[in-house]
């Protein structure tokens, strides 16, 4: 389905071809929040998107999914819970080590994001291969937590990452795939 | 001037002793975005702060100044423009580079952040010594930007930090000191 906010979106983001190596078309999302109108768009769109997946905590990927996150958080009158990089939370956390293309990652949450059962949305800026997606999804049921769904601005549909995410692929919500 | 958002604020932010290293006391902010009702609290409180001040651009320092930035640009209907470590921003940009205690650091913004003569709020959650501040400040000036003043959470008071921005020292927004 192409709506008004998939125009505005495409018109928005910026390709930088050969960042951050070469090879990659880097989807740049810094212009959108040139435009706060569009950012209002953004937030109304995602929390209709979500309206039916009983979300009770959003979790914001370091640092990206800061940027949105927060907004939308407000926007329901929810909590808002930071999945950050190994050693940036100073609270007693729960991490999850996981595999990239070369070499490994971790992520961590405070133990206090959330009570056990809560179901959690989780948010970052881009859905690409999956990993980091699903690193957090598994960090989230490490805790206790229900995954309640995906929101992501973008898809990079070519790399098949919403596959990763089978368990939940009902309740994944994009703006714009590429 | 006590308020009810610095007793709030008082309440929420948690002391973790040690934290990155021995002997700092690190406030962990984590807990304000457990409560959507003070995240407003706290927009409508920096919005008031700084509706004097004929700002047109907010900039959020990385990371943490993305958490409550993009909130505080929509509620005003401003744009966004992100301040990260350098390599992380993908088109071109302005960097600047800047002291620490031990070593160095570089800040960089994209070069179509704003436009010359635009007035830039600097928003972040802390003024400790006052060094990425003020180093944001330049890098705003480096490209031809007015600083309208700064925006944090937190100021650690005995730090001293705010000296370090003298010429803006009336236009400083601080929810809660120490």
């Amino acid at each position: 389905m192409i709506t008004d906010i998939n125009i505005a979106l495409k018109e928005t983001i910026r390709d930088i071809p050969d960042f951050p190596k070469e090879g990659i078309l880097f989807k740049d999302i810094t212009p959108i929040f040139q435009k706060p109108l569009l950012c209002n768009k953004i937030i109304e769109r995602i929390a209709s998107d979500i309206k039916n997946w009983n979300v009770e905590v959003i979790a914001g990927i370091e640092s990206r999914g800061f940027l949105m996150g927060v907004s939308l958080a407000m926007e329901l009158d929810l909590p808002f819970v930071l999945i950050r990089k190994k050693g940036k939370l100073p609270y007693n956390t729960v991490s999850h080590k996981y595999e990239l293309e070369y070499g490994s990652a971790e992520i961590e949450m405070h133990t206090d994001s959330f009570k056990p059962g809560q179901r959690v949305l989780i948010h970052d800026d881009l859905l690409a291969t999956g990993g980091s997606a699903s690193a957090a999804a598994e960090l989230i049921q490490k805790q206790g937590g229900e995954v309640a769904g995906f929101s992501f601005l973008i898809e990079l549909a070519f790399l098949n990452g919403s596959e990763r995410l089978t368990p939940y692929s009902e309740n994944i919500s994009t703006l714009v795939a590429y």
